[in-house]
């Protein structure tokens, strides 16, 4: 069932949007929640969805060399995870994995990127909107250093 | 005086451009050189310019508590700097200073919003590169770490 659009504009990536481009969203967007230990998606798979955290925290995790999945970050509420799954080659490049019970937004990729294709004003404000979470994310890492 | 084209394409955020999108933005970009402890932006000030950097290496700077500008990091030839200066409310969240003699493409911040804006499908393409950027940073950051 489509999730209420109320849900989605509390993430700051979709707040710009108008009424009708967040209904439009709404539309392609189910709510979950899982167990601690749930794998969301692997490294290297093909990107099918882009998970919204309302609650919860996740690991990120990269294969480096002959070590497999490690632990290279931890995320929490308000987060956006798969963001790869919208841009070619449309693959994940981390694996993600559950540290708690999570609640999260599951919206489809492949809808939404067509949406934002076919919607090229809606495209342009997500983007727009998911670059200035990914400069923030990078000011946060930059700052661990 | 406007660069050429080809020296656009380069960047990989512009290498997917139609010719007639390369030369529009082209026109807004000229080359500079400057020497080893300038200061490119200044965190806080209005973002005019957006920085590829060509050759040599410049340092990102945050201030942070009563510490003043602080190194965070350090980003090499065919780095992009300033994409903040692109997205509301236009200022940058770093400084940056070249730590060798560099050289750049500058683009001028203004004409290339007001370009993307006209033309939604230039701005979605630039956009989509530029979170593939940021995506490439953040995986090497949390390498770091």
């Amino acid at each position: 069932m489509p999730t209420d659009s109320k849900r989605l504009t509390r993430f700051e990536c979709f707040r710009d949007l108008s009424d009708d481009q967040c209904s439009a969203v709404a539309e392609l967007t189910n709510e979950a929640c899982f167990y601690p230990q749930t794998e969301l998606f692997a490294e290297g798979a093909e990107g099918s969805r882009i998970y919204l955290l309302s609650d919860g925290e996740v690991e990120i995790l990269y294969n480096i060399g002959e070590e497999g999945p490690t632990h290279v970050d931890t995320v929490g509420a308000g987060e956006i995870l798969g963001c790869s799954s919208l841009l070619p080659p449309y693959v994940y490049t981390s694996s993600a994995r559950s540290l708690s019970p999570i609640e999260t937004l599951i919206i489809d990729s492949f809808a939404l990127r067509k949406l934002m294709e076919e919607d090229c004003n809606l495209g342009f404000a997500i983007q727009g909107q998911l670059i200035q979470m990914l400069l923030d994310r990078i000011v946060d890492l930059r700052l661990e250093l």
